[in-house]
């Protein structure tokens, strides 16, 4: 190797110690037909950074299990962290080739530009947290793959590898829908391998450069952490009123409600369609009650439920949504997030934890996560408790009163409550901003529990009986 | 419900709480055949726990997916973190027994007996990091349980669930089985749901009498810290001498042995055995540099690297094994271990992280856990690279005069070089508890450098052959 090149891997090598230092999360995707030179170039590359926080990702076709979650679950749970860097052997474009050209999931898409679609907005979401994607595309002349191809034949113990050669996706299929997608994004890199030492050399330049421009750009970075609230902010969204459910009629509505749910949920198992169900509210709200109604008669194997609470600081050292799309659920099963990705629009924006560019552009990152499970088939309902703040203040003095139930009031609570005003305005602009016809809000009034519970139960049957059977509302 | 029910209830969950306070890991396991009331007992327990630290799991008979892994991995994956409880419907038993009646693997285990044996270790290593397992067992008389089943089948939407009843185990053999576990082991608590009521009762009477227990055991924990090291220490271990490899003959050597470690990687994935590689030794030793001539020819898809830092806080509310048992290899990877599970009998002896207990019982545990592993055949080759005291200062000068190199010394580096006889004397003890014939140690002086590599890559290449081909060393 010349000296070119090992200066080249120097300097790569402290520009990543840079990044690293700086939080910035870097992925670097190599695409290209088999035995162009992928592996070498990638390898050549994993070699020369650091093990402790470089991983190698290799994406191959999906099997029955991955097929049992979201089209891109797999990126999102291995996201690298902050300061992490990864390699993608093949990454989301083949996975998406292999869908496409195999048909995979066909009777869950209406096109495969839905894939597409997730794809951009999953690229744009990380950039916008200042992830850095650097993209490489690997040709090489025929006469010297089929040379690589040869040497790998030649090993006896090697030659079973080549089987791999004959991949999943027709070569021409994917060199077409590869040079569409390089043609349209400036971002792609191709690099020739015909010459090794030269695409070594262009591999480490590009390198350099991307990410020399991110540590400028972090280096740069405006962290205005306004939360943009309006003095004595006032809304009527929040003013529905529900005839009262009776105590008397409470107790058999109720039974029979779960017992539906319960139905619902073997039905929902059956066709396997899964169901994310999102609790945000007041303090005191009611949350917990509501979830316990719930599952109370579910098949505890089938669902779960998640209580969020501040992230641990491996979940701080990552993209916000990254926790959340690690729980979502596979094929009929049920997830209950009892607070969610809303966070991010509601404490965060109010406690000035993300920034005013942070939490402004989270409202169409949000529709678009929850849009990459609902263009699956995932039912995705979320509810909005909504309570006053005289019945707030008094469910709190019952909390305190009441020895079972201390432990659930906190010094955190009654510091909440100073900031009605903006909880109120956050949950206004949150619900205005994603009430989605894909992942609708339902504002539940929840000054009384038992009507609001009804009212819960309810919704989610009339929604799922209507994805499992058309049923509709008269 | 009677009152009594409600009472025992509320105070399971106090109790629950208190647990989780004091950081507690909880386990609690429902067995018993289809239908006998294990559902309707674990999910009673569920809904009266706090769903924040509760988690539901439920075995299920193996998938292709499953089956690349150790039999015990998922429960590793899965273990509850400190105040964390975890309610297991079917647990370890259960899967033993799928294991061993559809013979499962069976050419992996000389006897399924090594599966009991693994559980044993399992649960005993568990209890010693205060883990709290609670073993129920179901029965219920069969009139009733019949009863159970045909109110499953008269619901159109739920009978297809009455399929789940034609078990994977036939029901003889799977009560004898249990009942053999139940008569051996103590800790199981066997309840007759056949009375409902008295179930329930009985079951929160046992969850609280162990909590209880639980609570008091951990308020009395004695926390010696002692490293107990002699003054002084000497051992004539790591006085090995190896014939220097001259730099002539090295080039062409090390990539001789690369090239056949690359063959050795295809052979592994071929035949689908693991390989695991532990890198210990004093700082400076050399543990990256002989980790990156190792994997400098393999195909990086295969292997992974994984760097060993100070546990994160997410970490350090597990059990100490738990952040390596899910970095094990699937079936035919190679995972690389740049600092181990070693360190508990190394930096978290010497700085007192974990007590004169945790510490002295590591080394069986650490045994046992590797031989979780070995039992199926993973390879497990652990090497300590020995270095001198006047050649790690000379590297640790080098290091800070080279720009290039400066970020690999830190100050904790020459923190622990003052304690450089307790590091001597803690490695000399590992090596001692920890050398056994499935998971050998293999001491490389490293003093230099080139020779240290030769002899860890023959080392591993002599072994593998030894697995894959039966070469004898002669």
């Amino acid at each position: 190797m010349s000296h070119n090149v090992e200066e080249l891997q120097l300097k790569a090598a402290q520009l990543n110690r840079q990044t690293h230092e700086l939080g910035i999360p870097v992925m670097v995707l190599f695409e290209g037909i088999p035995a162009s030179g992928k592996t070498r170039l990638s390898n050549e590359l994993l070699l020369h950074l650091d093990a402790k926080y470089t991983q190698f990702i290799s994406t191959k076709s999906p099997q029955a299990h991955d097929l049992r979650y979201q089209f891109l679950q797999k990126y999102w749970n291995s996201l690298p962290q902050k300061g992490d860097i990864n390699i993608y052997f093949r990454s989301w474009y083949s996975h998406y080739l292999d869908y496409k050209e195999n048909e995979i999931k066909h009777d869950k898409y209406k096109s495969y530009d839905v894939l597409v679609n997730q794809i951009n907005d999953f690229e744009t979401m990380l950039k916008k947290d200042n992830f850095e994607i650097i993209k490489f595309f690997i040709e090489i002349n025929e006469e010297k793959r089929q040379e690589h191809i040869q040497q790998t034949k030649n090993n006896p113990l090697m030659k079973w590898k080549v089987q791999e050669y004959e991949n999943v996706i027709p070569q021409e299929t994917y060199l077409n829908n590869m040079r569409y997608f390089i043609k349209k994004d400036k971002d792609w890199k191709v690099i020739d391998y015909t010459e090794r030492h030269q695409a070594f050399e262009k591999m480490y330049l590009h390198i350099i450069k991307r990410l020399e421009k991110a540590i400028e750009k972090v280096e740069n970075e405006n962290n205005n952490v306004d939360g943009m609230f309006t003095t004595d902010f006032t809304t009527s969204l929040f003013d529905i009123d529900l005839p009262k459910v009776h105590k008397k009629t409470y107790k058999d509505k109720i039974i029979e409600l779960q017992q539906r749910m319960r139905e619902i949920q073997f039905a929902l198992y059956e066709t396997k369609i899964p169901l994310v169900l999102v609790f945000e509210g007041m303090d005191a709200a009611g949350k917990g009650g509501n979830i316990k109604r719930i599952r109370e008669k579910l098949d505890p194997t089938g669902y779960e439920v998640n209580g969020i609470s501040a992230p641990t600081d491996v979940e701080k050292n990552h993209h916000y949504l990254w926790r959340f799309a690690k729980k979502m659920p596979k094929t009929g099963h049920i997830e209950i997030f009892d607070r969610s990705w809303y966070g991010r629009v509601l404490v965060e924006r109010v406690e000035g934890f993300a920034n005013k560019d942070e939490w402004r552009s989270a409202y169409e990152e949000i529709n678009q996560f929850e849009k990459m499970w609902t263009d699956e088939g995932t039912i995705v309902l979320k509810f909005f408790l909504c309570l006053d703040k005289d019945e707030q203040l008094k469910r709190f003095n019952d909390r305190e009163k009441n020895p079972d139930k201390q432990w659930k009031i906190t010094d955190e609570d009654w510091r909440n409550r100073k900031k009605w005003g903006q909880y109120l305005e956050a949950s206004h602009d949150m619900i205005k901003n994603t009430n989605t016809s894909h992942a609708p809000w339902y504002i539940i009034p929840a000054n009384h529990k038992k009507t609001g519970r009804i009212e819960v139960l309810k919704t989610i049957i009339r929604k799922c009986e209507a994805v499992l059977w058309g049923v509709k509302d008269y």
